[in-house]
C-alpha cells in the first residue's frame, strides 16, 4: 500500500507528521510519501533510522495554516502539500492521503479542486471516530454542513455505515439519529423527518440516541447535522479539558493531593488512554473520491501512525468502491420510491 | 418572602425536597408553604427540628412522574402538586414556586394551565444556570423549543439578560449566540439571522461563543434553540459522567491506585463541587407569569434549598416585572423597525 502523509499537517509540522510516517512505515511496511517542504522533510527525517524502510518525499511550495480560510486556500494555494498529496492519490499515485491540517480546506481542496464527490453525493461530510474504552463509533457531519436537508442525512447515513462496515469491521453496523431524546418523535423537524427516510431504509436504523446513550456505545454511526455535530463535538472537549483542568490543579494544590496523584498517576494514564484522540488517530472525509483521513492538528507522532492506519484500514475495506456503490443503491432506490408513489 | 415548595418533585421525593425546604426555611427566615400528599409531608417533616421555622404543608392529590407526557398530564392531572402549587402563586399566595419535577411538564403546566405567558413572549424558555469554579451563567433554551425562529432567539436573548442582571447580579451582561465558530459569519441559518437581530438590539451582544468559550467565562448569558441547547447540556454530562467513572473504576482497580485515591479524596472533592449542579440548585423557566425554578430530579437537600436561594433572588431581583417590561421595549422596537423601514 502506498500512503500520501502531509508533512505540513499538524501544529508542530513536521515533526509528529514526518515522526509518524516513520513508525507507520516500519510497522505496516508500507510505502509512505511524504509531501511538503523537501528541506524541512530531509531535515527531520534525518533524526530517524530509516534503514529498510520505504519513504519517498514530493515536493510542495505551500503550506496551509489553521487560519487560513478554506474556500481562499483551495483556490489561492494550488501547490500546497493539501493539493499535491490529493492530486497523487487522484492520479493513482498514492492509495490514500492523511493529513492532520485544517480540516475545512481538506474539504474544500477535495471536493472543490482535485478529487471531487463521488458521483450521487449530494454533500461530504466531515467525521470523528469516537472512542470511550472498547467502543468506537463514527460521528457525522461533524462541520461540513452547518443546514442540512434529510436527504444528506440520510446519505451520511449510508456514507457512515459503510465505513463502519468497511473500516471498522461492523458487521451491520447500528445507524442512529442524535436527538434530544430517544423516543419516536422526539427531535426537530430535520431530524423528524430523516427518521422517517431512515426508518424505509435498508439500514440497520435503531432510531435516536442521545448524548450519553452514543457514548454508551448503543450505536455504531450516529448522523447529525453539521452545526449540531460540531457543537456536540465541541462540547464534549470543552468539558473534558475543563475537568482535566480542575483535577490538575486541585492535585497540585497540596502535599496530601500530589502524593496521591503521584500513586493514582498510572490510574489517571489508563483513563486517558482511554479518552485520547489520538488513539484513533483520524478520521475520514466521506463522500469525496478517495480515501482521505484528518487528523487531530495538535496530534503526535502516535496519533500521525495511527491516522495512518486508518487510511489503511479504509483502502483495505475498498471503501471508495463501497459507497459508489452504496449511493448508486441509494438513488435506485429513491427512484423507485418515486416510481411507486405514482 | 413565601416560597412554594414542590415536595412531591424529586426522584427521591418528598425526602430532599422537605429536608431542603427545612434548611432553607432556617436560613433564609422565609416562609416556605410544602405543597403534595400531606401524610407523606407530616411524616418527612418529623424527622426534622421546625422550632422558630414557619413551614406550611398545601394538599395536592396527584404526583407527576418523570416518565409523564408533558401536555397530557398538563391537562390530564388537574390536581397535581405542580398545578396546585403554580396556582398559589398565580393567586398571590406564594411568590415563587420550586420543583425538582418533571421539567417539561413544570413548562406545559406553567404555560398552557396555571400562570401563563408574559404579554408579548413569542415563546417561553427553558434554562440552565451552568457553573464553572468561580463562573455562572444562563443557557438558553435547552429544551422548551425544538425548533425555532430568530425572532424567539432574540427574546431567549432578552429575558436571559434580565435574568443575569437582576437574578445573579451581572451588571450588563455580556449575551452570546452559541455556535459552531466565533467569528462573525458562522452558524447555521438561525444563527446568522439571529446575530443580525442582536446587533441591532440595545443588549450587551458580543457575538458568538464556542462551547470552550462559555465554560471558559466569555458570556453571561449564552443563546441557543431548545435542540441544540438540550444536545450541548446532555452531551456536557454524558461526557462528565463517562470520565467519573472512568476515573472511579481505575483508581479502584489496584492498591496503589486505591491509596492515592484515598489521599487525593479531599482535592476530588473540590472538583466535583466546581462543577455540581446540586450547587446551583436550579434554573428558572423564563416568559411564563410567575417565578417558577425548577430543579435537577436527582438532587439532595443542598440542591433544593439552593433552587429556593435561586427563587429568592429571583423574587428579590423582581424578574417578572423587569421581563414585563423588557418584552414591553422589545416590541416597541421591533415596532419602531418597521416603522422606520416603510
Amino acid at each position: 500500500m502506498r500512503i500520501v502523509v502531509d508533512a505540513m499537517g499538524s501544529d508542530n509540522r513536521p515533526v509528529p507528521d514526518v515522526a509518524g510516517a516513520v513508525a507507520a512505515a516500519r510497522e505496516f511496511s508500507d510505502t509512505i510519501i511524504l509531501v511538503g517542504d523537501p528541506q524541512k522533510i530531509e531535515a527531520e527525517l534525518a533524526h530517524h533510522d530509516l534503514e529498510g524502510l520505504s519513504i519517498e518525499a514530493v515536493p510542495a511550495a505551500e503550506e496551509i495554516t489553521m487560519t487560513d480560510k478554506p474556500s481562499v486556500v483551495a483556490r489561492g494555494k494550488p501547490n500546497s502539500s493539501m493539493h499535491v498529496g490529493m492530486k497523487l492519490i487522484k492520479d493513482g499515485e498514492g492509495d490514500a492521503f492523511v493529513t492532520c491540517g485544517n480540516t475545512g480546506a481538506a474539504l474544500a481542496i477535495a471536493t472543490l479542486q482535485t478529487l471531487r464527490r463521488i458521483p450521487g453525493v449530494l454533500r461530504p461530510a466531515l467525521t470523528t471516530l469516537l472512542t470511550i474504552g472498547e467502543h468506537r463509533l463514527i460521528l457525522l457531519d461533524i462541520g461540513a454542513n452547518a443546514d442540512c436537508k434529510a436527504e444528506w442525512l440520510h446519505q451520511f447515513a449510508v456514507m457512515g455505515s459503510i465505513y463502519a462496515e468497511r473500516a471498522l469491521g461492523r458487521p451491520s453496523p447500528r445507524v442512529a439519529l442524535l436527538s434530544n431524546g430517544e423516543e419516536e418523535g422526539k427531535g426537530n423537524q430535520l431530524i423528524k423527518e430523516t427518521a422517517k427516510l431512515l426508518a424505509q431504509s435498508s439500514l440497520n436504523y435503531i432510531g435516536n440516541v442521545e448524548p450519553k446513550e452514543m457514548l454508551g456505545g448503543q450505536a455504531d454511526v450516529v448522523v447529525t447535522d453539521g452545526f449540531v455535530g460540531n457543537i456536540t463535538i465541541k462540547s464534549m472537549e470543552a468539558l473534558g479539558d475543563t475537568l482535566f483542568g480542575l483535577i490538575r490543579s486541585e492535585l497540585t494544590g497540596d502535599l496530601r493531593s500530589k502524593v496521591g496523584a503521584l500513586l493514582a498517576k498510572p490510574a489517571f494514564r489508563r483513563v486517558y488512554r482511554q479518552v485520547d484522540p489520538f488513539e484513533v488517530g483520524g478520521a475520514p472525509l466521506l463522500g469525496v473520491n478517495g480515501v482521505v483521513i484528518v487528523g487531530h492538528g495538535r496530534t503526535n507522532a502516535v496519533g500521525v501512525k495511527n491516522a495512518i492506519r486508518q487510511a489503511r484500514q479504509a483502502v483495505a475495506g475498498q471503501i471508495i468502491e463501497a459507497i459508489r456503490e452504496g449511493i448508486a443503491a441509494y438513488r435506485f432506490e429513491q427512484a423507485s420510491a418515486v416510481e411507486d408513489n405514482r
